[in-house]
């Protein structure tokens, strides 16, 4: 691609846009882009939590230390309050690296990619060794029965589907099989449960999420097994259905303890008492960096207070980030806010969570009108790739915030990518480019300043 | 992120989007993407091309390779007809890997990572070594005139501005010095020019492309440094004036040669004698894969054929794919293109030459009306997150068939990430992610679908 002449005019249209009634709003709506694009804090500070505190998953020693650093950072941003909120938390422990090892005379031996699903039980010390058994869905489950399940592993083979643009509904379409896996699979009688990874991408990372036991069933090791070694496990099975699969985890649940959420705020001008909040989580699965889930929205969130002070920006209600704890486990945080929360009038919520991805818009879980509202300020918007404002949730950290009236708004990225590292260990740092990440900062704050500016 | 209840509603809005009366053409486009996204054909094709026919510059024994890759492509399709179009092309060669020094006793010896820009001519066998001034643009060069350049190199560090939007734009305001600079400086009696790297990141790569000389001005070495590297040249100078800088280039010119457009295509079963034309280009810069830039473009435009075999779709005019030879250089193959379109009928001619990334939709150089027409067609592509329709420039390769009045459309990708990589040797193969890759193919066959039912 070399010519410039036609290269450059792409975006020539869009100036002729009607903004002619909203002219100190385009513009200032550019200089938040102009800043965001500008500034480098943002990316230079999820260097370093995903540097410094990786693997920093709620109860552990990680997230502990990645509340000091984010304190720290919003300390040193000279905010009117900033403040730790308690929460407590589970802490359940993944122990040693898991071995899985597949044990056939026909199909040879093989290690398998795998790793445990949080809130597993652990194998024996020994580990355990037995017969697998492979399955599509809960239906085949029910077919083959007890009299097939009993004393075996079962392995959940059902791969995402591809086909669909939503990578979200991909995801959604097979992570109930990792939440409650187990639970069916124990139901049988089977001695363990082994998910295929929930993604759509061929790779070798084993993926990870909360998976949850029911009190009705006995308690078995739960893992995921990355999606490639799931097609060569799949394919051995075929050569030798009496494979046996050797499986170790040394899991633990330890006793809770206490853990925060980090806020910072800038007090409002003219109505103080009322909140716009945003925030993203700082915990993320222990396997892994969290950058894009969900390092990204947490420094994004930070960086839109900063940028109200670099450009000395006076918001009329008071501006507040909230950096959440325990999101992935059992959002402990999200409701120790949400309950302090009462009483107060936040006029709006926004979480982002969904990856440092270029941004789109943001889905809005709020009244039609309110949501015609957004809809008006499109045309300013959509020089920035924003067109999508549409009804829909909005994410878990500030869904409890719903129930006291809060118009909540979800980021939305582009997601094509989210689910190729998601819950893995290939969710590292050198997989968000700066520019993206701070177009999510950019599209924040400029949410902010027109709540602020027009209210809902 | 975890939660999938809220997640996967996030899209359920568009359901909402009034269709009924464009059911089937809605059910054709969603087959269209399915088969696209289930489909790895295009991602495998861009993995042999730019595995073994990288750095494949028009002229290049690389580039007649890859000519006989993509034709034996087309060949293996099945298609109606399978040709080449010959082209005229340069033959420039780089020759060794250029060579780039500071010496200096207060700021240190360094090496540069430079390259020559496409068409530099070489330095003397041994190299040459002189004094180099910096300018950040041609109005300080002429302050600074022919007393204070004469005998030096200039160095051209104007950054690319980070804070806008548009990517494009942000390359279109620099990329002028590198495609003239070296006239610029030779017009004061320069004896090279270096210019900045045209691109916002900061990076090791240097990025190179094509320059041009005039016959006014003694030609002289131009050659490009990274961004990294311009950042630290400039510092080393302030810390010392008078530092040298060693170059060494041994580009040459060699006589042009026969290379070929690669032309495949399905007959149109009601109106064959008329054509939609798509269209990426084969050749890359010598120094990279040319994944994004273009051979993206290239497999994207071979799979819409791929697409219409395998979906059974018969259009009614003929669909053409015309895989260009020498983009970067002359656009050889895009002139013997237009120059045999002539007296043909082209209803629409399409090209993707802006890297393979999330699609967002196509900037149309035709008239109100037609635009008008394809701006109707939203509601169909807005669930696939295609919301861009707008007037503006198409591509260089099918630029000379709008004198012949054919309707132009440039595929519009998501840009953030493209001047990462473009013209580099980060343009590499792991920089296109599949799903980003599928989702283009089936953008692009969607608007050859719309345009073969409906016209314009």
């Amino acid at each position: 691609m070399k010519n410039l002449i036609l290269s450059t005019i792409i975006f020539l249209s869009f100036a002729s846009i009607k903004v002619t009634a909203q002219n100190s709003d385009s513009l200032a709506i550019r200089h938040i882009f102009s800043n965001a694009l500008a500034d480098t804090t943002s990316y230079h500070n999820l260097r370093n939590l995903t540097g410094h505190y990786s693997k920093r998953l709620a109860g552990s020693d990680q997230s502990q230390k990645a509340v000091k650093w984010a304190e720290q950072v919003l300390k040193n941003m000279g905010l009117d309050t900033v403040w730790l909120q308690e929460c407590r938390v589970r802490h359940w422990d993944r122990g040693e690296k898991e071995t899985g090892k597949v044990i056939s005379v026909k199909a040879g031996n093989h290690n398998l990619r795998i790793c445990a699903l949080g809130g597993s039980i652990s194998t024996a010390t020994k580990g355990l060794t037995a017969k697998i058994v492979e399955v599509k869905d809960y239906d085949e489950l029910k077919k083959l029965g007890r009299e097939k399940i009993n004393g075996k592993i079962v392995f959940i083979n059902h791969p995402a589907d591809p086909t669909l643009y939503n990578t979200f509904a991909a995801y959604g379409g097979v992570a109930g099989y990792r939440v409650r896996g187990a639970v069916q699979a124990a139901y049988y009688g089977a001695v363990a449960m082994i998910d295929r990874s929930s993604t759509t991408s061929h790779d070798n990372f084993p993926h990870t999420g909360i998976q949850h036991y029911a009190d009705t069933v006995s308690k078995i090791p739960a893992l995921s097994v990355s999606t490639n070694d799931a097609d060569s496990l799949s394919r051995w099975l075929r050569s030798d259905p009496d494979l046996k699969v050797f499986l170790k985890t040394s899991c633990s649940e330890l006793p809770e303890i206490t853990s925060h959420n980090i806020i910072g705020e800038i007090r409002g001008t003219e109505v103080p008492e009322e909140i716009i909040a945003f925030g993203g989580h700082l915990d993320c699965w222990d396997i892994c960096q969290g950058a894009n889930d969900d390092g990204a929205g947490a420094v994004q969130t930070i960086d839109v207070l900063r940028l109200y002070r670099s450009l000395n920006l006076k918001p009329k209600h008071t501006i507040r980030v909230i950096v959440y704890m325990d999101e992935e486990m059992e959002q402990r945080g999200a409701k120790a806010y949400a309950e302090a929360a009462k009483g107060r009038k936040h006029i709006a919520a926004i979480e982002a969570d969904r990856g440092g991805f270029t941004p789109w818009g943001f889905s809005i879980d709020a009244s039609d009108e309110q949501i015609k509202k957004v809809q008006s300020w499109k045309n300013l918007l959509l020089p920035y790739g924003l067109f999508y404002f549409e009804k829909g949730g909005s994410g878990v950290d500030i869904h409890d915030l719903k129930s006291q009236g809060v118009p909540l708004f979800g980021l939305v990225p582009d997601s094509q990518r989210y689910f190729d590292y998601h819950h893995s260990a290939n969710d590292s740092f050198d997989k968000v480019n700066i520019r993206e990440l701070q177009l999510g900062t950019a599209t924040l704050a400029v949410l902010v300043y027109l709540i602020d500016e027009y209210g809902l």
